[in-house]
């Protein structure tokens, strides 16, 4: 089905409409979003976990599903069961806890009430994670009624509430429930539409290690006319800092890219396919090179498939207006190292604990800023990930681009690395959704497209035609 | 005459007490500093100038100089002249400006209200550089006094009040009144006795430029799953200033030594002839290591002979706590560069662009920050110098410890490389006298030698024994 062929405008200028969900469905969604955008869950500032928790449970039992929520070592996890004989079990991960809001004038309107305007449902969560929630909870509402008025597969539910924090007690989650996370596929928390409007099947994550730096060079700062006989703490973080990488982003962390798992033949087909995106980019972020020089296809080669060091912040000294003839004694700094295949956390943390000590920097303290989490990917030609491409196919009216990785982070690895589940990356996301950013948003359109896709997906996994 | 051989007690516990101005004199330095600390002649905020050039203006006046206030581009500067036929003209430079009091929570009194305890007056300016003119005003008075009731030598005062900001317009204002700035030898704003108590005579000042750098990769920060292709403002930052110099603060920027005059053999002599200072500022400071393990001779050669690259600060991106996977697109760092004879402040910022250039940092934009000022010296053998030296031994009691230059810089060149003149520093400092910082002060024990030391500087270099 092309997607300029259904009928219905969505106020959206520029997309093709779609009117694809019953109008009560529509509505439904609306509601659902309505009610959970209004809670507050953001999980930095630990509030309302446990209010938001127990809606997700109410509305996963009205759906049919036993739903048990979890306690954790932190915010409680929805989890919700309901098995059908002779079809497959589909596992839904998703996370009802929110970013922190500010800045608060950056919004249009309140971020905790949801607002519509030209199209789009604006409101805090409305497309990370909220607003897929929803569009799943739709989605089964919706097979439901084009299946007798039963589930035609199995389903389960984890909905965590520390996404936005790290997810650091997921992990234990899944060692500690594997038995009851049995399943035959897992639809990711999040996935859309990109720049340019056109499906992506993302098949992976990579992993990430936060890391915080200090070096302290002595009791107090120093009049900086004792600049040549006294360490200087600001030079020590960033000649510390600048060894990390070169001028184009390559590591230059011994042994960094050791266990870097060579792109597999389809891998690297697809990342050679993946449509050029770097000049929209380079537009969009007023970037008028990117490392390496890198366009089209080597551009997605970098993102999808290279690890790298990223340092996020460097601070030491003065920085007010003038000057300040100062030797500042301390400095601090903030790294993210994201990782692909099979690189392990524990083992990049240690070397990079080595390269400083073997560049002189012995003296920089290194520390794990929050819990790693290990790369995964899913092999993008697994027939679950080629039925979800070709359901993509048939709701957006385009072939679906797959992108072997994305260049960001998520608790993917015990879903497919423990659990051993093809995990599949669709929903109803797009470019601007502005996900923790004010104004965040999700669009009609995608709502539309987005939910009709997961339906058949879910229908060509279970081997179901679509109803007449 | 040894310190220790004079009566009186000063409270001061640990340094012989000596009482060397009469009790006039001596009531006459309290008041002139009480009147002076009350005026809070903040450079950096531009208070209270013109009322002080003037209080300073009449006590010159009252000394029988003939006294005008003129006005620069800046702050106004107090020259007082007063020639005496047949005898040396002596030139004081000192500043009636002082730094911001900030943080005031940490005086114990009010900075800008004199406050004696334990034979030590506090108040801010009291020793940088108050303090400073108050004791040469009191010594002319006794010079007067010690002969005849007439100075024995010409006077000049050139008193600016921008010292604290750089002094951004002496070098102007000497060169504009070099005929009547005409002088035998000038003495200069601040001297006093090191760390372990010994009288200090510096022969150099070391020259300063002070740069900001800037850099700008893009138009707003990105999330950091884009690091394999978005340039890192904080790693270019960190990598641009770490290729400025080496781990042992040698710098690394080409042509950076060219111009540097090697030590005469009598620098050389006077630096491995002073005595050590490195374990008591190591302790001071906690530093546990100098750069180049310096210890000794080799430390004070570094110190008073090396130019050097100072880093006083640099700062990017996210640096509050936990983790914020952000590549920050704007970057910032502050440096000062301290000159020795002969590098030329303009030619060393004309290298460091090179240096970027060259470096694959041509992006990194290069500001100077305030107007730079030359290094300068004066020869430590001159006869002038050695009168200074015997003077400050009768005072103290003890031989004078001779430098060839600070670490620090001050506008020394147009004194001595436009006026020529052999330049002096002795004062009533000394090393905790916090100068800059909360609770500055001034000890009655160096008012007492100090004033007595400039009092028989003069007298030597006018050939003039002391009164019996």
């Amino acid at each position: 089905m092309s997607a300029g062929a259904a009928g219905g405008s969505t106020g959206d200028p520029g997309t093709d409409a779609v009117r694809l969900l019953p109008a009560d469905l529509r509505a439904r969604y609306r509601e659902l979003l309505a009610r959970w955008v209004a809670l507050p869950s953001v999980a930095a500032e630990g509030r309302a976990q446990q209010a938001t928790a127990d809606t997700v449970a109410e509305e996963l039992r009205a759906l049919g599903l036993d739903v048990e929520v979890h306690g954790t070592a932190g915010a409680p996890v929805v989890f919700a069961e309901k098995r059908v004989a002779g079809a497959p079990t589909v596992l839904f991960y998703n996370h009802y806890d929110v970013q922190p809001a500010d800045p608060l004038e950056l919004w249009t309107a309140d971020p905790f009430v949801l607002d519509e305007r030209e199209g789009k449902l604006f409101g805090r969560g409305a497309t990370d994670d909220k607003g897929q929630l929803a569009s799943r909870v739709v989605a089964l509402e919706w097979l439901k009624r084009r299946h007798g008025g039963e589930l035609p597969v199995g389903v389960l539910f984890v909905v965590e509430g520390e996404e936005e924090v790290g997810s650091p007690n997921m992990g234990a989650y899944v060692e500690a429930h594997r038995e009851r996370l049995r399943a035959d596929a897992c639809v990711w928390e999040f996935g859309g539409v990109d720049a340019r409007d056109r499906p992506h099947l993302i098949s992976g994550l990579k992993g990430i290690v936060t890391v915080d730096l200090h070096v302290r060079t002595g009791a107090f700062d120093q009049h900086s006319g004792l600049g040549p006989v006294v360490p200087n703490a600001a030079w020590r973080m960033a000649a510390a800092v600048a060894s990390l990488r070169d001028a184009e982003g390559r590591a230059l962390v011994a042994g960094f890219y050791d266990r870097v798992r060579p792109a597999t033949a389809a891998e690297a087909a697809y990342v050679a396919a993946t449509p050029r995106d770097d000049d929209v980019v380079a537009e969009q972020i007023g970037v008028e090179r990117f490392l390496g020089d890198a366009t089209g296809a080597e551009w997605q080669r970098r993102l999808q498939l290279e690890p790298v060091i990223n340092v996020n912040g460097i601070h030491s000294g003065y920085g007010g207006p003038g000057m300040k003839t100062v030797l500042p004694v301390e400095a601090s700094a903030k790294l993210d190292v994201r990782l692909v295949p099979d690189q392990a956390p524990d083992e990049i943390f240690g070397l990079l604990r080595t390269h400083l000590d073997h560049h002189g920097f012995g003296d920089v303290v290194a520390t794990l800023a929050e819990r790693p989490e290990h790369p995964s990917r899913v092999d993008p030609t697994h027939p679950w990930v080629q039925h979800a491409a070709a359901a993509l196919e048939e709701a957006y009216g385009t072939p679906a681009v797959v992108a072997v990785s994305s260049g960001g982070s998520g608790p993917l690895h015990p879903f497919v690395d423990v659990l051993g589940l093809p995990v599949i990356m669709i929903g109803v996301g797009y470019a601007q959704g502005r996900a923790h950013a004010p104004d965040e948003n999700v669009r009609w359109v995608d709502v539309e497209r987005g939910t009709y896709a997961t339906v058949r997906t879910i229908e060509r996994w279970a081997g179901l035609e679509a109803p007449a």
